[in-house]
């Protein structure tokens, strides 16, 4: 933590630093210039940072709890995509103003995140300005176990967790852009309060040649992975995974496309040689992990969508870009 | 780094990416979900985060490659103050929109910083909004050698590093509240351009019984080392460094005070016990490190300012306050 004035660490000590257990690793916790902590040999330090601005990644009106929430479910998804375990944070809060009711709902979000992430707070800073949530996240990995997005080969099977779309429409209610149905507060929950699948993503570390975690849509993010990989992928898009609450409120093809290049899900899509992969599927089914195989890498480059007919559907844009003058300021992480 | 788009993946890799050698124990580098690092047995982690808002923490006409390098040079000093080695760091990055030219100021300046603090980038992500630069670094540092603000007992000697005042003088000249003189260049670059005392900090690890670094003016920082530790000081207001141009603009009086409240100044102070106070003093001269004894710590609770008449000097206000209503959109970090 670095030096802070008498204001700013009471506001530090009453809403964070004393919320949380402290594990023995951390030497020396927040309050000091930085955090000390000691590093277990055999296992490699992983590092994320994402940031989440009002009105750019999250609606103004979202609730506070909600925000701390999703700032750090969304880093700790990026340290399961490399199949890390999540272990640390720091966090820099900037405010427009000190509100107390605002800092007691948030840091209550932010420690049920971290508790259920498993993640201690160990310094970070409060500055003034536009709302803005910025999170480093640490994560621990067995040397040698990082699985990259570079990984994948032709022949591998593409899975992912959970079901796709659901947080896209969550949105599109939040911002009454579509009727509430009977399934928008699970919806709106996906979006608020996304999963980071850390179970699945450390086991992932076993047996998955590539993975990433699905924030800008499976079209852009399996791209990355493609990419990286030096191939390419053929998706069926009937298998792809799409819950009952979203069905009842689009029609599938429309849900298929939403899937596709809506954010904000957070779940994992990894490749699997196909070696491993009964095996894989047996050790999500004996977990109760929610895993869909969707299709697999291919040596020719590009992303093939087929349809249950055999035809290929064509994607006008694969997913959201930051700073492209058609999507400035669109809701999307 | 998260997932992203083609777009900010592009400026990613122009402005960052590519920009910097790659050590050895950076495993994954920049473009997968996550970096990932080997670090080494027997080197604790040592992290800090620091965020920088425009208007509040540099005016709005600040140079991009200045405020990059100030952004890395205050959190390479939190490392420093812990006794710590800087090494690598993630960038959080909030932009209203892509400015080329900017970006290339910004990096210049960014990776200049870097080289001279001997940090790498390792990760990191962009978003749009007002501009904004988050910070994460850490350092290595032998196992239980941190240097805490806890440490400084009764009879220790107080030093800092540099002089003291120089930035709240820049910054003064920056904003036109006084007239330039014949140093205003040098006290413009000692706020733009801070320097991260990085060889005094890793050397006072073996040393100094508590360390801090002057960001909020000396008599906010030191208190927080005599508060930490239980103990109270005596400084010698007559034994404050001050810079030759600093000297030429204002009267020693007026300077000691801004030398004990105004920020920005970075330097280190640390508290030696009497014992190891000559071979420090001696160790700095032979290294030709600015380093001047200013006081020392007492069992009485409080700092007391000493005149050279012996006289007690009064604080109206140690230093700046984040979020008081006094200090709003003040010009500090």
């Amino acid at each position: 933590m670095p030096t802070m004035s008498s204001g700013e660490f009471d506001i530090i000590r009453r809403y964070f630093r004393d919320r949380q257990p402290q594990p023995a690793a951390l030497r020396v916790a927040i309050g000091d210039d930085a955090a000390v902590l000691d590093w277990p040999a055999q296992q490699q330090l992983v590092v994320t940072m994402d940031t989440l601005n009002v009105d750019v990644h999250f609606p103004r009106f979202t609730a506070a709890a909600d925000i701390a929430w999703k700032t750090l479910a969304v880093n700790a998804s990026d340290l399961a995509a490399m199949g890390a375990v999540p272990r640390y944070f720091t966090l820099s809060l900037c405010l427009p103003a000190i509100d107390e009711r605002w800092l007691a709902e948030f840091s209550t979000g932010l420690f049920a995140a971290a508790e259920t992430c498993g993640m201690t707070l160990i310094g970070g800073d409060t500055t003034r300005g536009p709302l803005s949530l910025s999170v480093c996240a640490f994560g621990a990995l067995p040397a040698g176990r990082a699985v990259t997005r570079a990984g994948a080969r032709a022949g591998d099977l593409i899975y992912v967790t959970g079901t796709l779309g659901d947080a896209a429409l969550g949105l599109r209610q939040a911002l009454g852009d579509m009727p509430q149905g009977d399934g928008g507060d699970y919806l709106l929950q996906r979006l608020q309060r996304p999963t980071a699948r850390l179970a699945i993503g450390a086991a992932a570390a076993d047996v998955a040649s590539a993975m990433i975690d699905v924030s800008d849509g499976l079209a852009a993010d399996l791209g990355h992975i493609l990419h990286a990989s030096d191939v390419g992928a053929s998706v069926r898009l009937a298998d792809l995974p799409l819950s009952a609450p979203a069905r009842a409120t689009l029609p599938t093809d429309e849900l298929q496309l939403l899937a596709l290049t809506g954010g904000d899900d957070y779940e994992l899509c990894m490749t699997v040689p196909p070696a491993q992969a009964a095996a894989w599927e047996q050790r999500a089914r004996a977990a109760g992990w929610p895993l869909t195989a969707i299709g697999c890498i291919e040596a020719e480059a590009g992303l093939r969508l087929r349809r249950a007919d055999g035809s290929l559907l064509l994607l006008q844009r694969a997913g959201y870009q930051h700073f492209s003058a058609d999507t400035a300021g669109e809701l999307k992480s």
